[in-house]
């Protein structure tokens, strides 16, 4: 049977490749959707990939993943830093959360420095890396289930 | 004529009794309801049961509120702690509002210790007494009522 | 057999009632122990019910309440902020301490925002209800000895 | 061709003129539409004006003004604080930004002083001017876009 | 009979248009006096139009304001951050204070954020608007003084 | 030979009695020079008093005063709590500073709270006791200087 | 009919004259307790002098001078810092308090510098003037009744 | 003639060897002053040794061995963090402050980490050892008296 | 030709799948080492992989890369915090530095979770992935690479 | 067989009992190696004393003493502040670590307060007896030992 | 041409000599100024030295040196700390400016420690050399104008 | 007799003159070390000139100069902000440490603006002036030696 696998953007991703892209870079969410649906299918995930400038609806949507024991990829741009209850319903996953920034969070302003995703709840954290980070995050899941696979056996 | 209140729950809320039962317990949101319902009915308030995982909804539930001088009884969640537009709503009202958290939230994490709704608007807080504190909150208003109306003619 | 309560006030308590009653009320101490005594009657309690101005007594009573292993409603007044000693006295207790202050104590200047007491050691909190938080107390002590009854053969 | 304006006002200022009037007088937010609109025709601008609790709406309006090149009026109200997205959303617009606020907020509990749309994106930032704080808002943008015509043959 | 108003300008303004002029533009001081003295004649103010590098020399013109009952309108420059006695001084005024800056403080450096002069006494901020904040201050003061007599009547 | 005391009063106290008379009095300082001078007689002190807007010139002052090995009373006002260079000119006295707040700025707002003055250079501090606080401490020099002559002999 | 003065001292006071002479000076508690006797019998006033080592015992004091309508005159010494039980007792007098302190508190280790009381209840403070700050905390409660008098008639 | 030593232990280790076994051991309070007595008829001193509840106890015996010229071991328990009197009263002393704590405290809760007994007072400090501190305490002074004697003679 | 890539690991990792294995997992250095050779001659790196315990070795390391024009692939373990000697080295670099931690260091100890080189010099951080994180590092590498390769005809 | 313990000493200790005798004593650090070895012997120890101004080569000793199941007595001087390689290293260790200062580092400037070793890892810590607080240290481990043995057969 | 060098002196330098030789050296600032006429002679700058305790008078000298373009020796004494508009000044010059400072001021009181001059404007900081730090200075600015002339023809 | 001076360098110097030239500069530290063996050989100094990546082995050179009575020119680089050791060794110099910094590095990131260096032990500091400041270093330590020859006869 395949594993879920949730991919979920916060606010204003849905401008990727369109603003700043001296920042961001050119890519857009489509595109970066279709990379993650075509490594998702050679890993066999079963992938759900969505973006909200709602709060509410990410919430929902991380409801939703906790009822099918789905891991997480998530990229909460702008709610990374004091959205609470987004933080709460990820901490209610027993599967684990990949979070993804684009650019390099830590060497912007102070603002955007300290992700309370990132201290609270993710189990490992990609950033920096571009569009490949979403990539790598799929990867990483992949590499879990692996060792965790092998690790069954263990003391 | 019976008096209103509001008994509104933040993000997430719609999964107690469902996660981390060692931290928040066994209980339900429905069965929280049923037991409000049944209080509410022997202290002879009108009742609304809410839950939303949308700031914005929460807001507008406020604002109903405001416009039939409902009491408030606020359990904010992960709102409690950033949220200054649902601070400002409540701010709007003229009735007493009684906040309510599930566990103790002194004794976590710092980011959930400081709740601005505490600091800025409640009458009273009762944190920490599991889904009785949403009894007790209705106990309080009746028995601020029953004060007010006492203490009426006082000079 | 009755299960002992312990029912403490810290330094000026003896004043209320008193002193500005426009924040505190017209209800003295000796009218909160007298319906603390019969609410604890209801609920099948053996109250104890003192106050002093010292804090080496109000630590000699927690030990006294430890002998007896005995439920704690306390109101540590001025105490709650500064008093690692009274702190570290609670702390020795294996039954529930239910903190209260006549008061919302949030929303007072920052000096008496902080009550280390509900950081480091009480079960719950009740603040901003005047002299029925006493009540409320012991109607919690009631509810959880309720629920540990009901939990016991949870697995 | 004329130009788009984007008028934005955040949460709970549907409330405006209805709520605390001794501190945000007896204006409400539709006369503000109405003298906004009338100062919009003199100036030759194409107003759009919104109001909404959810801070995803104000979002997509946000991004819908982007489309178009226009410029911002915005009064984010509780929003102005924690809100990243909004923030974020900002950020991608390449026309001034003028933020309003009926108060002068740095006068206000340490919560309301710190914008950060201020701090990070706002051309200019306008407070406590009242209701007329729109108008003058109206009336800068004007003057930029005059300068701009102006210096646009200054090496 | 016409209402006093005091501009006042703090150091280093006398250089406006000579220094930085990609930061605080082409517009020299002489050329702000002019435009405000001929909108104070079309609003029927009599205009005071000061600038100086002592801080001394801005008290005693402060004091002398309040002795005519003058509105202020006041640039104070580098002596924002810092400087105790001019904010004593426009404690002292009964008449409202239209704070300018020619930039947005809020998004230079930290040194230059956090206005005392904002924080404590000014009616109204304007910043980041150019030479036209003086434009705009003069035209609240006309709409604070309308309002001001339009509800003379008001309960 | 007599002894030379410096009583200087810092910015906007020409206003004493004049402004915010609930907080600061209706003694003028003329009227609290009167009483100096009638006491310093009495106590056989050189008297000089006066008052500046100019921080330069009381610095002066603070240079003449050391000349002539005066002891210094001083009501620094606004200048108290960021200006150094009156702090360092104080440090250059060998005889007692008694610094005098007519106000407790102790209860006041954290930015009048902190005088540096206080911290670095004063012998004694008076405040909240109004015009009596320059009585207070001329009369405390007096004792200062009795005390010195006594204590001459000891080891 | 004379005017009741309460003198408190708190801990370690009993040991003035004799630790730290350097510091403290040479006279004991027991000749400022004799120069206080002088003064207030000088200035009709019925004194109480007291020191002790227990918070508890002085807040027992205080709650006797509230009795009494008693004026304060406190050197609260190391309980200046942390003791809120003992500033709680003091903010219920309505009386004033007038807190000394033997050295000038400001210019020691920062764990002296910032008295609670000071900034919550005094009326004024003296401090950096030794013994003789006791008599000028008398005289200036003279002065405070002598202000009350005359300024009885005034509107 | 034998020196004299004070072992003074502050608040709640009456209980030593009751509460909390995993974390503070089996032995009692009881058990350590036995084998205190026993080292110090050893090491030749005149031992005393008390606890107490109350800080003001703790303060007279604090004075009791100043008057002794006694060296003190103390183990301040939770007046560590705030008690300004208790601390006070060590700095009177003449003879070395040696402090000891049952658990290593740095690596306690933020709240009890830093001893202000350690920062002002203590000649040397002792923790994490367990009832052995006490010895190594007594041993301590045992090696300073001997280094004091060796080293009368140096230059 | 082959693009040098240097593998770098900081103080202690030497230990890694001896110590702690419950937190780093049981795959020792020399592991990971074996499969970034493999992943390394795969994606056609010439690979340099070292561990110091000395700062002073690292940074010539870094040196030596810097030589050669190498991207870096950076553990800079304990020397995250404080080691502004190795920050200062790793920014003498042209090519891409990719920090990788075996742990998520945000959820960990404070004194863990501000990593200066992040702040400062990273384009891309991995950490929680374990040692997966390495082979993530030097697919990201690859992944730049291409990119630069392809945006090189973009204008 | 001999348990192995390793006594460490950070940088600068070489000049021990040279430079700044009046702060550190004549004693140098051949004369504590010799006396800890004596004790040593005396305890059954076998002992490793080590000096280094490298933090790398403290590293690889307490690499070394891992691989031996050493305990550790170590004085990490200018490292204990900063050093969060050391510190990880010591976090390797199953054994017990005594910290031991040779001055009471909490009386010092605030740069070297703050240990973090005693933060994070010590299981007890020394400071402030000079070099008799080595033999306390190894006094200490011997204590530890016969515990550990006594309490094995305890539930 | 002769270049133009202005050398300016803060509050309270004018003492230089005469107060806390122990501190500040016995050389006045005559002779400084003296030596560094010779020194400008030497290194033919046109040379201006002035000293003021006004804030407002050392501006306007800034303003005079800025239309004389001219490089600044700057010692801002007091004014170092809080002066944003001494600051706001040197920053309108073109020219390199050299800080000058007698003493260390980093090893000083906090409150002289952190110059806002040094943070934001100066070109260079010499502190601690005492009186040769002008000659310093004008040495450094010889200097730099060498290099400049020399690096003229490098791309 | 000639004087010895060191002058050291820290970390990543050795890349002087290579690495980022428009902050820096083209000069090399050769280059550096050459006109300061030119300087000294006209001073009349016997000069030690080191750099390393090694904070031990600048350590070991410290004490090498402690042996000979040295004077220190040091350049600590990233050392300067966090290595306490360091510090620590150039206390025990008794000889002037003049501090060098090639940039001024107040006005650049927060993390390399405050030197522990200059805040505990340099006699001066040099910053901003590039390689100049080696030689300006130089010529301060003559002036040091002959003011301290012509002050020895100074009472």
């Amino acid at each position: 049977m395949k594993r879920h696998v949730y991919v979920l953007n916060g606010p204003n991703l849905n401008l990727l490749g369109k603003r700043e892209p001296h920042l961001y870079g050119y890519t857009t969410l489509a595109e970066i959707e279709q990379s993650c649906r075509e490594l998702a299918a050679r890993l066999n995930f079963d992938l759900f990939f969505g973006q909200s400038n709602y709060e509410g609806k990410l919430i929902d949507w991380v409801h939703e993943a906790r009822e099918k024991d789905a891991a997480m990829v998530m990229n909460p741009a702008g709610l990374s830093f004091f959205s609470v209850p987004l933080l709460d319903s990820l901490k209610t996953l027993a599967e684990p959360v990949i979070e993804v920034h684009i650019t390099n969070i830590h060497r912007r302003d102070p603002l955007y420095q300290q992700s309370i995703v990132s201290e609270h709840v993710s189990t490992g954290v990609i950033c920096g890396l571009g569009p490949f980070g979403y990539e790598a995050a799929l990867l990483a899941l992949a590499d879990i289930y692996k060792m965790r696979h092998e690790s069954a056996g263990r003391p």
